[in-house]
């Protein structure tokens, strides 16, 4: 679209692809948009791009001045950076051409007290600041991100007609609301990746027992998960994880590509921080550690198969995976299906627990049902079960624990047979399976009344005298158990 | 003792139980030793004390002032207050007195950057400084504890024959050594309280098994513990678990206390710390984790209730744990013993591994075999097994992991049989092994040279553009997923 002088209703900086993306999604949907980025061929980029997709209205600008200038007051700008330094440097450009009353909206994956720090900042100019989790990778920005903005309410209120738009569309309305203030929207979007690592982890160990304890084929897997994404399990993960089953591979010109493809996982900080923050808050994510765990793990590629060495050497008989004889494959299929969905449950009841525990700690009122509802489309982990979580949360706010929702809780107990038959599978064929194991474990450990903590309880007593409370009666108590002890006839 | 005008040789401030037990020990050794506290009745209770246990040369000194001009120069302080704020308070108090080349030692369980902090505030005075973690608890203190160090070599040297003296007494020499420089002694103290969780919870799982599985009294208990104590499991822990089931309920007059206590445990930051390092330097430590995390989900116990009803009502049996007919207790008990081990070998396996991170990160050249050899005594952990730590260390001071040692390789593949069969029994009846189960994840996950990381990896690639490589040609590849399979006729 040829340069105009009318202003434009919001603006973007920062066109790597999502940066791109999203700025053409936003100008697709009628909000004329200017575009800035520091190395100014990303510009016309951009701009052609906005050319060929439909001639949409978005401008080219070339410095950081006429970027801010080009745009209606209140100006609001996204900036789409890599988090950390480059998002200080960005506002420093900009902000020196804003004004008392605009916006400045950070769209990365950003620590959520970095954040805080610079709504501080910002404020101190007079400038209004959100902090705002986008996900849907590439796809997602170009067509419909979920969109988490927490920050000033106010600037949520003057953007609120593009987000609405621009974001993924469900049938109970827009994958957007805003989140709350300060750094909520990124910490909200850190526990959603710290979801996705466990989603990705869980689908990954199916992958695996399905592979060498059920003996199945690429294509009998591509199938499996195409129909589960018929299912209960419906989900951008596992359709996705259908399709990588199919693509085959083109380099040698046999097999499938997955087999190919060296198991060293990559990750960028977010399921880092969601595992240190639940450690921070006294919540237990052994789901989501599982899968951060296991990413570490798989880095390690040369130590693994030095190990591998070792061990064979020191007698151990590798789980034969042709040995599939005694598995009954249907009722293993079936079985995975279940152990699936269950500790996937345990570990979106984790990540929920995180979100609130957060919300009390800093006052920020999240409502997680609405944030089930927003991850319903555009983002990662959207699925259809999403809309069971909201609706559980909506039956009860205060729910304690997405297990003990009265369906959940039927789910979990019409699905623990199957699940404990593939844990105790892979346990006893010496298959990993952390994240399922961990989500059992997780759950054997909250629906017990009565764990074995007395004992640890009582050693601490005994070597620290930290005290002890009974079950019986009120008070706090310290035994000299050595004493007692050493002195007692057994 | 009476006061004298002779200078003591150090000087003690903080006199709580473990300031005042550490002091005794000291003067025990034959150290002159001023001891201080704010409250200046507790230096009177240890004056009093010193008396009473043999008249050891401590003296009471009643303000900063005459408290440090009562010490030899170059003056060494240690001080025992509760880490945090009270720290510098003591350091500012004490130091306004103290001259260059004196040095102050905190014996507290600090968090290493403060301590690095303070080591930087010290020196601008030209005052050296000590973190020195203290690991015994009251008992350790007072007759032998194992002594963490770190900071100034000089400062070291200066209370080395001291330290050596204090510290607990095993065959190959005392439980102390320089640790490093920085907040190094207060980093490996951390880790060693994680291995600690570990250990605690390993223990209690060992226990539930044994009671719900295998129907085993109290008294009973008393008896295996006793026995493996006297095997491979020897150690403080197990020792005192022994005891602790002997000890009859008094305030009841009937059953044993342990059966009493609440099942929620306490704790006091260094587990949580020691999992939030180990996700900040890439290392996998989920059983650790786990035990963090059992801790907090016993401190649930009104949720744990609640739950446990919830599912009840939905159908849930519990683990029938009298119907234990089908288990052989006495092959039961071997297998737990079994995956005691084998599942603590694990732990310090990832104990190690951090520390060895955190040393090439901070160039501190830790030497893990000495801290293992120093943790034979004294320490909450101390255990035989300790013996063979260092000694797979002086083998190989570059061991990637514990578990590939040729010794516990060997011991790890003759109880991995015995192992499986204790978790695929808790899988199969309900009773959470959160400890056990992450240790052989965390086996079977390293031992393992091909993971389903590749399936991990392609979902990133597929909506990410992450790029992944593969196993049978170098480069970075990108692939079409969604095209390719979309395109394709499965």
């Amino acid at each position: 679209m040829a340069a105009t002088d009318a202003l434009s209703r919001i603006g973007l900086a920062g066109l790597a692809v999502m940066g791109q993306n999203l700025a053409l999604n936003i100008a697709e949907k009628g909000f004329p948009i200017s575009v800035y980025n520091r190395t100014t061929s990303k510009v016309d980029e951009t701009v052609d791009r906005a050319e060929r997709e439909g001639q949409l209205p978005l401008f080219g600008k070339y410095n950081p001045r006429d970027f801010v200038l080009s745009l209606q007051k209140p100006r609001s700008v996204i900036i789409l950076v890599k988090a950390g330094a480059p998002v200080d440097q960005t506002i420093a450009a900009l902000s020196a051409h804003m004004e008392p009353g605009d916006t400045i909206i950070d769209g990365g994956n950003e620590w959520y007290e970095n954040t805080e720090r610079r709504i501080v900042e910002a404020n101190s100019k007079g400038l209004l600041y959100l902090g705002m989790g986008v996900s849907g990778g590439e796809e997602g920005a170009r067509y419909g991100p979920s969109l988490m903005p927490g920050g000033s309410h106010e600037a949520y209120l003057n953007i609120k007609d593009i987000l609405e738009k621009v974001a993924a569309q469900v049938e109970d309305g827009p994958c957007v609301t805003y989140i709350g203030e300060g750094g909520s929207g990124n910490f909200v979007k850190m526990v959603h990746n710290g979801i996705e690592y466990g989603d990705m982890q869980l689908i990954s160990e199916a992958y695996d027992v399905l592979k060498n304890a059920g003996g199945l084929t690429n294509s009998e897997l591509a199938d499996i998960f195409a129909e589960w994404n018929r299912g209960e399990l419906e989900s951008f993960l596992i359709e996705i994880t259908a399709d990588i089953f199919q693509v085959k591979d083109s380099e040698s010109g046999h097999g499938e590509l997955v087999d190919k493809i060296l198991d060293k996982t990559g990750m960028k900080g977010t399921g880092k921080w969601t595992v240190q923050q639940a450690a921070e808050l006294s919540i237990a994510a052994p789901t989501i550690a599982a899968s951060l765990d296991s990413r570490y793990l798989s880095g390690l590629k040369d130590e693994r198969e030095a190990a591998a060495d070792v061990f064979r050497s020191e007698g151990l008989k590798e789980e034969s995976i042709n040995n599939v004889g005694v598995v009954d494959k249907k009722r293993l299929i079936d079985d995975v299906r279940q152990a699936l969905y269950a500790s996937k449950i345990c570990s979106y009841a984790q990540g929920m627990n995180l979100l609130r525990a957060k919300s009390l700690e800093k006052g920020w009122n999240l409502n997680l049902g609405e944030l089930a509802r927003i991850w319903k489309g555009g983002c990662i982990i959207r699925a259809v079960f999403l809309d069971r979580i909201k609706k559980a949360y909506q039956r009860n706010p205060a729910l304690a624990n997405l297990l003990v929702d009265p369906e959940f809780a039927r789910e979990m107990v019409q699905r623990q047979a199957a699940w404990r038959r593939v844990v105790g599978l892979a346990v006893q064929k010496g298959i990993s399976v952390p994240g399922m194991s961990a989500s059992l474990q997780y759950f054997d450990t909250y629906r017990r009344g009565r764990l074995p903590a007395n004992l640890v309880q009582a050693q601490r007593d005994y070597f620290g005298a930290h005290t002890y409370e009974r079950i019986d009666r009120p008070g706090s108590y310290h035994t000299e158990w050595a004493k007692i002890a050493r002195g007692a006839v057994v």
